[in-house]
């Protein structure tokens, strides 16, 4: 069976032919037959090399042998209980150590769920319902979060006050009313909108490198008046590091001088299983304590911290160590580096923006600074697919729709080489479609 | 290792100690250290019967051989893409098969992200904002499907237009607006209060056999008027079966003469791993279709139709065919039919409610028909931690808080004669406790 059998099979029992709108392609999405490390071959017999990593997902590629060692082990006892697992409390001892913010933790089933509760821990420790986030950050898919993730030209608004564009049609203005959108590292434009709602403000949510805002890092500055503010304004500093925590040891937060209230996880710390965690300050945390005689934020959830989850995380981040996190952000910086050549030799506006182990290319001389200087024209988005499909029919190479990748620690230099060999030829290929 | 021992540990790390409340127990959590079948062993070497099945969610026990052995053989290719996998499309074809309002699925990470996507698609097809739900029913911790959940007789309000009481505290008011709350299996004041907000309904929410109403059986009667009144006003008529998906080949919808428009699922779909699916009407399910002109509802989601959870949830709902549903069925039936003659023996007032293989005890003469009846006060609440901790921890027999039981297909009738025999000795115990 083809991949196009099974799409046609799709088409009539799944929306849109998927469960999901990533692996969404046209003419149709690839199956995959089974992947191994770095490299993916799909149902139809071509074999990829996969810089995508589930949307930055695996740290460690897939199938990692002492991955599946360690949850073969654990299946065998079960997956789920309604009652206690060790691994749970060993896991959350493992992150508490790595991350000084994190004082108490709470695990779930993903980064949507982690943001949703981290907003909804916020309003039921400050006694406010507002919350403040970056133009055009993705957080998930709870409502609150999405906001403004879908912001364009003909809705943005002024730059002053954007508007808090809905992503899914018929969003409640109740939601909308409630989300206050601010420009990425625009000190003086946020701090004045941010006083105009000081009164309601239950947290002020943060992505430190946004990849929809163009993966670039917030400044440290920007970082410090957001916690500034927030302490004068009995509101919470709140960073979604549901991508970022891949960035160092300690998460992209060991870049900064602060220390968030909260932070959301997901992603990695899954192991390549379904997970999203809350972790902060036990002060902030204890809303969620069913020992409190009133528990503000009750919370439980079938698959919250289900073994399976827990072992597979722990034995992921357990082999992401101090020296595995440096080197697999040496070989991307390696990378980086390449691509960079790359630009200069097909002599074309472009750049490459990122931290540790991810980076994004754009189309432009300078790397953008702004959600609205990274913002993509229909154009560009049309000469970035054309790049993007050369990559992956012609060159059998996975990158990440917005022309990003996110590195595994299966990685090896060839496989850096292939990438930035190929997107020399990319860069060739849409040459005559830039204006220069 | 004690299970005191890790949980002294846990308070250090985790919120309470705990991940979810569910598993919080004084003096503390006990913790697991293997579990086959119906059985469960915690670390300090009690051997346990599981009649909870974590929260309903397993249906053939744990760790079930077939299960683990496809998982296994699909953990060797892979945990997640960013591709699409054959075995999505196949399990989606199983259910899509197996109960006729499943036109198209989506798949997701659970309960709570099915319900919360069904309330905004429901939104984004309708162009309305509102949902009306039954007062006291969960629905997972999405806050507008959450609302009411804790309600009682000190917030609960009018029966005419009960209250929208929020579970976390600090809730929006834009919420607490948007949720309109009726009381199941009434009629007339339900038709009432959906006439009050008949312009701005997008959905009704319904659970067929609501946990936390009583196990109560929606009247057809019921689920018909309110069919009929979506039908004239443009509003969807949205099953929540996450639960109730077990009681049934085609779910508890089977029992009923209407088709919703659109049904959560979760739990059992998952055959213990995390999962949440939606499925409805091809006509309402294409705002998620990407294939669209105006895709009036993107979703996406790192980890959702990830190949493990369909493997073992194809596995587990392929292993759960009609007669196999039947044989479960009947074995629950002969339990409650146990249960009554202990009830009869022991001659307390109590009663069983339930469906297919859920049961409910309660400690009243006659069973419960509405939430307001159902509602247990604070000395009834007592009585019942005092029933199920004589089973937890003198019988070892795990039932839910509620003191209801999930069956699994792995229980045997020695089972359930020991869990009638307990309860016999459990009523006798808590007897002079009960006004009689």
């Amino acid at each position: 069976m083809s991949s196009k059998d099974i799409y046609d099979r799709a088409t009539k029992v799944l929306a849109g032919g998927v469960s999901r709108n990533t692996i969404f392609r046209k003419p149709h999405p690839l199956y995959v037959e089974s992947a191994q490390g770095s490299y993916i071959k799909d149902i139809d017999g071509v074999e990829r090399i996969d810089f995508a990593n589930n949307m930055a997902s695996l740290i460690h590629g897939h199938a990692h042998p002492e991955i599946i060692e360690a949850v073969t082990k654990q299946m065998h006892k079960g997956t789920a209980y309604t009652m206690g697992s060790e691994i749970e409390v060993s896991y959350a001892e493992l992150l508490y150590n790595r991350t000084k913010s994190f004082e108490k933790i709470r695990f779930m089933n993903s980064g949507t769920e982690a943001v949703m509760t981290m907003i909804k821990a916020s309003r039921a420790y400050t006694g406010k319902f507002k919350i403040a986030k970056a133009e055009g950050t993705y957080h998930g898919t709870y409502d609150y979060a999405e906001i403004s993730q879908t912001a364009n030209p003909n809705n943005w608004g002024d730059l002053e006050n954007p508007n808090s564009v809905p992503v899914v049609e018929s969003t409640p203005d109740g939601i909308l009313n409630d989300v206050i959108t601010f420009p990425y590292n625009d000190i003086e434009r946020t701090i004045r909108i941010l006083d105009k709602y000081s009164n309601d403000l239950a947290c002020v949510l943060i992505d430190l490198v946004p990849h929809r805002v163009g993966l670039i890092p917030g400044d440290n500055k920007f970082i410090e008046a957001l916690y500034n503010w927030t302490r004068k304004n009995n509101t919470l500093l709140v960073f979604d590091e549901v991508v970022t925590y891949r960035a160092n040891y300690s998460g992209a937060q060991q870049n900064y001088s602060v220390i968030p209230d909260l932070t959301a996880l997901g992603k990695i710390i899954g192991g390549g299983f379904p997970i999203g965690a809350l972790a902060g300050s036990s002060d902030v945390m204890s809303v969620l304590d069913p020992r409190k005689k009133i528990l503000k934020h009750p919370h439980s959830g079938t698959f919250s911290a289900n073994p399976i989850s827990m072992t597979a995380g722990y034995t992921a981040m357990k082999l992401f160590d101090e020296s595995v996190v440096d080197k697999l952000n040496v070989l991307t910086s390696i990378a980086v580096k390449q691509i960079k050549e790359s630009i200069k030799i097909a002599d074309i506006p472009a750049c490459v923006t990122g931290v540790g182990s991810m980076f994004r290319i754009h189309l432009t001389e300078k790397p953008p600074t702004t959600f609205r200087e990274a913002y993509q024209s229909d154009e560009t988005k049309e000469i970035i697919n054309l790049l993007l499909d050369y990559l992956f029919l012609e060159r059998n190479i996975i990158m990440i729709n917005t022309c990003s990748c996110m590195f595994a620690t299966t990685l090896k230099q060839k496989d850096v080489d292939r990438l930035s060999d190929a997107l020399l030829d990319g860069f060739r290929l849409i040459k005559p479609r830039l204006k220069i």
